[in-house]
């Protein structure tokens, strides 16, 4: 039996189903003939296996196949490499979900502190939390130190780095995270969580991460499809880590799968993705689903923390929790910083209507 | 005038391709309302521009954005973010193309060593290089140090690991990689190039590196899509580099921008893709944009050397070689290895015809 199973949505002929699935399994295992493999334990063990077929709609199947453990060795970035890597570059084949046994999930580790852990940190037991960002790139570290304190002052409880801020010369890392930190302290508005954004090489990443621990901070934000899954499941072992969606739509790959499923395994504490209704394309249903792939009880892991985002409104909160219900972080970035009123009363506005809409249910 | 130039193709309807222009302008850069930003320096230099929009089909134009390099921070990974990242989450865009300024190209440094870098390695001035790969995965090192042997034994310039080879319990890196270098250098068969599989967060990926650079490995393979570019860009400065384009096919993004500019960029020295008539679906057209895309002259950055791969047979070397011409390096996996003349003589004979190819023009 095979610890790891995977769904993938096939479009061919229905007379080419059965070879076409059997291929695709070889594909993302051994990746060479079948009939050429001499050890036994490999035809036993580590051969991917057809488990099932479905027809899926006219031309298209949904197909299961089995992948051992032990060829991911535990580690997010080749289990990615193992569900999709290769299959990737064949446009007839979509990565609909994946599950796998509960001994195989917790070798991943899923979020280490999760949203209790998150809830614990913020002394939020309840509640929607609420989220907005620094930004725009281009401004100085004394700049963004000002809006961290104006939203924090606001009330936000969750201040993180527009994930455009990485290490450029305006803002470098080394100065904007201690410039932010430093700021909050002073001004005893330390309360809320300054997430920065961390990425790059290993070098530069575990660089960052120093700076970053020096400074006091507790959690990162992370793109892991463009730093690595890797990078997520190492950091998360020290760091609360809040997942961000860039390159994750570029893929054939169902957004429940990778933001909700792939990420919360890997150790994102919270996963931010597109809101239905923003500026991204993503469906009421598509949302509902990457809600439940973060937060259902999953092999014992701990709950990653939904945060829908992208183009929302003050005006949207109570719309959004009772879409989401409490145990959800609500990120607004633009609308905040636009406010005719300035940036500490929009987020006051914000954090309110998010209590606001908590106690009236 | 911006240092970066990015392509993109829109789908929508001509009343509205200016205002989603502008609206992919503002995704790609400073990602908040422009007229809330308050820095003149943020409205001068880092705002994108719509520099041309051209029709390209019915519901479809071809849209070309302006960006800083200063958004990028001369880092690979904040480049795909920049390029890509959020637009990825809308399906109405796909990354055309990209190019930048000569000064710009020179911050991400391009391949350090490039093809003529690899054939001073392999002390092959000129002729087409071969490839082959150790799998499958679940072999123990010492079934696969005898495979390596028996290719080396062959002829082949590079052997590579399987990109499905990671750091698993039945050949961890640690083992598989000593291994494979004594038993190559016990034999005399050292001329070769022996290029372990390296990924993983950034603890893990530099533990490899360590063992790989006491071994004397002096090439790895890497899959930027699953390591991060950021690692590529990394890595490149110290060993040269066989980019695995694992995941990249899953992206809205034209092949020959990621696979060939986008790595070679970063610092790919070899570029693997899928040729067209093997188990993928690239087009003719597609493999000749990603060879000379990897190959071209290009703001003076060192060439980067193709690699079609992908269900290759020794039977299309002379096909094969017209087609790439001999800056290229033909890589053989399975084929080989389901030779019923066995290992060695397969090589031998792949080896073999790329030579007698090479000769014949």
């Amino acid at each position: 039996m095979k610890e790891l199973q995977v769904v993938y949505r096939v479009e061919c002929a229905a007379a080419e189903v059965d070879a076409r699935a059997r291929a695709l399994a070889v594909e993302q295992s051994i990746e060479m003939p079948p009939e050429a493999v001499a050890s036994a334990f490999v035809r036993d063990q580590v051969i991917g296996e057809v488990l099932a077929i479905d027809v899926a709609g006219t031309g298209a199947f949904d197909v299961r196949i089995g992948l051992s453990l032990e060829s991911t060795g535990g580690e997010g970035g080749q289990l990615l490499n193992m569900l999709f890597g290769n299959s990737s570059l064949q446009p007839d084949v979509h990565l609909l979900d994946f599950d796998l046994s509960a001994p195989a999930a917790a070798c991943f580790g899923g979020p280490r502190q999760g949203v209790p852990g998150l809830r614990r940190a913020l002394a939020r037991a309840s509640g929607a939390l609420t989220c907005s960002a620094l930004k725009p790139l281009g401004s100085t570290p004394a700049e963004l130190a000002g809006l961290a304190c104006a939203l924090a002052a606001g009330g936000i409880d969750l201040i993180k780095d527009d994930h455009g801020l990485a290490d450029q010369s305006r803002a470098p890392f080394e100065q904007r995270v201690p410039a932010v930190c430093r700021a909050l302290a002073r001004a005893g508005l330390d309360r809320c969580l300054y997430v920065p954004s961390v990425g790059g090489g290993p070098t530069r990443l575990q660089r960052q991460l120093r700076i970053a621990r020096e400074e006091g901070v507790r959690m990162v934000l992370l793109a892991p499809m463009i730093s690595g899954v890797g990078a997520l499941q190492e950091i998360a072992d020290e760091f609360l880590v809040l997942a961000h969606p860039a390159m994750a739509g570029a893929a054939r790959v169902a957004p429940p799968a990778l933001i909700g499923k792939l990420f919360r395994l890997c150790g994102a504490d919270a996963t931010i993705f597109p809101n239905h209704g923003g500026r991204f394309s993503y469906s009421e249903d598509c949302c509902r689903r990457i809600a439940d792939a973060a937060r259902t009880p999953w092999h014992g892991l701990a709950a990653s923390l939904p945060v829908p985002a992208g183009g929302m409104h003050p005006a949207r909160v109570d719309e959004m929790l009772r879409f989401y219900g409490e145990d959800v972080m609500l990120l607004i970035g633009g609308a905040l910083l636009a406010s005719p009123r300035g940036v500490e009363a929009a987020a006051q506005a914000f954090v309110g209507a998010a209590r606001a809409a908590g106690r009236s249910r």
